[in-house]
């Protein structure tokens, strides 16, 4: 049986076809323009694949609450076109087959969770940090969605005592985005991020907010085990350092074996690597077969 | 059909007998001394009683999870005496009744999702502030323990401008706790918190670092209402204040009609009023007599 999958971004759509082991068996890449041009593409790449069913992981916000009469359409984001475009809706004009729809990042919580290094675990995070900051959260088995979505991305963070950088989140500033996304990063040193050295401040900084973050995510939900992704986290020396500051944030305050580790294998990257994304929309694509 | 309930606090625990619906119909309060002395009596008051299961919603922190092989007990605390102690092997001693076992404020929001504020909705928090500052969450429909449970009083809020105290978190220092608990409030104006009117500004801060803890609740979480009880929200004029730090902080960033709204059925007070812990222990009691 194969099922279908689409990983939605803001720069490109990527759509797979896969099995229900998590193997993906073909993929194309399409570059994300208008939302009836994406996904007319994405839709002719189906057409005779004989897919039992679909799964969606696209950026947002999205409305992913199934009674709501908004289900499956992006909802406000200043991406142009975009605006309470109807995917959901789009899609099922061209199939009639189970789809499933959430956030990118929570596709990606739930591959993980299926196939990856959350395997058998009941909660977990999945953070990408890149040209955004996102965060899926498994609890007790189920994504969590409530009366929205989470958007972790725009927590509040301290501020690094070395750090005079004004954040370049348009909401509020200084949030965890606005100060440790890879376009704050870029900004705040006036160069790419991945011109900066392992040994320059940037990353120390960089370091010190998502582990900061970690924190506030543990203290709140209290995963099994953090999975982070995402462009910056290409810079594999980061992991340590911001396991460091996890626990140095913490402060031996939450009492469990692991804190006494070098929590690394607590704080990971994802076991699917550059396929997290898309395995995730073909988690979701299974979870609609199932449901 | 009666049950059992154990409300158990650091200074006293309070026990009660109620129906499945959730009344109560007798209680007692017995002063936490040592755990010995406090089970016995509580045992006491509960024998030839003919509850057909118990809850026990207790302060922490302790082993909720049924796999561990300390579950049911108390795990570190300063408070002397209870490190350690196995709470739900004494009262098994004594009952041979299905027994609930859960954080206080996990129990308080579970009554309020059974019985009170946060009734029929699958996502709510139940915060306390007082003494220390816990919460309580449900998350679609499950009660969140993960790894360990959750303990997010503890998490890092940034300073208000106007704000030099130290904080009193002896783990943190400034962590939400350290900032806003009652003793954080007495010890910064050196005075009752009773005894600061309304217009004090120490009302001003309180509402600040709540508001901002909840606005990263609500970010992580997206609960559909949070619920705020404990002695410090006695101060029934903390509500409008803490809605618009709520929305201040948020910044218009998460978009739900709710958040157009002045809040006033998003942020509210327990539903159950004084008997949201002990009602929260009946329903962990019901839950335990369910599964």
């Amino acid at each position: 049986m194969l099922l279908g999958a689409i990983e939605g971004g803001g720069t490109k759509f990527v759509c797979g076809i896969g099995t229900t082991d998590g193997q993906i068996v073909e993929r194309i890449s399409i570059p994300t323009t208008t939302p009836e041009a994406t996904l007319d593409q994405a839709m002719s790449f189906f057409a005779n694949k004989g897919i039992a069913a679909l799964g969606i992981g696209t950026f947002g916000p999205i409305d992913v609450n199934p009674q709501s009469p908004a289900y499956g359409s992006v909802t406000s984001t200043p991406k142009p076109h975009w605006s309470g475009y109807r995917i959901l809706d789009h899609v099922q004009r061209f199939m009639d087959i189970p789809v499933g729809f959430d956030t990118d990042v929570n596709a990606a919580a739930l591959g993980e969770s299926v196939w990856g290094a959350a395997k058998g675990l009941r909660n977990c995070l999945y953070m990408t940090v890149g040209t955004g900051i996102g965060v899926g959260a498994i609890v007790e088995g189920n994504l969590v969605h409530g009366l929205l979505h989470p958007e972790m991305g725009h927590i509040v963070v301290k501020r690094h005592l070395l750090d005079s950088y004004a954040g370049n989140c348009p909401f509020h500033g200084d949030c965890l985005e606005g100060m440790a996304s890879g376009p704050a990063v870029e900004k705040r040193w006036e160069t790419q991020a991945v011109q900066l050295d392992a040994a320059h401040t940037a990353w120390e900084l960089e370091s010190f907010y998502i582990g900061q973050a970690l924190a506030t995510y543990i203290l709140i939900l209290s995963p099994e085990v953090i999975i982070l992704g995402g462009g910056i986290m290409n810079q594999a020396h980061l992991f340590p350092r911001i396991r460091e500051h996890v626990k140095s944030h913490l402060n031996r305050y939450v009492q469990h074996p692991v804190f006494s580790t070098d929590l690394e294998t607590y704080i990971v990257p994802p076991a699917l690597a550059g396929n997290a994304g898309l395995c995730g929309a073909l988690a979701l694509a299974k979870e609609a077969l199932i449901r």
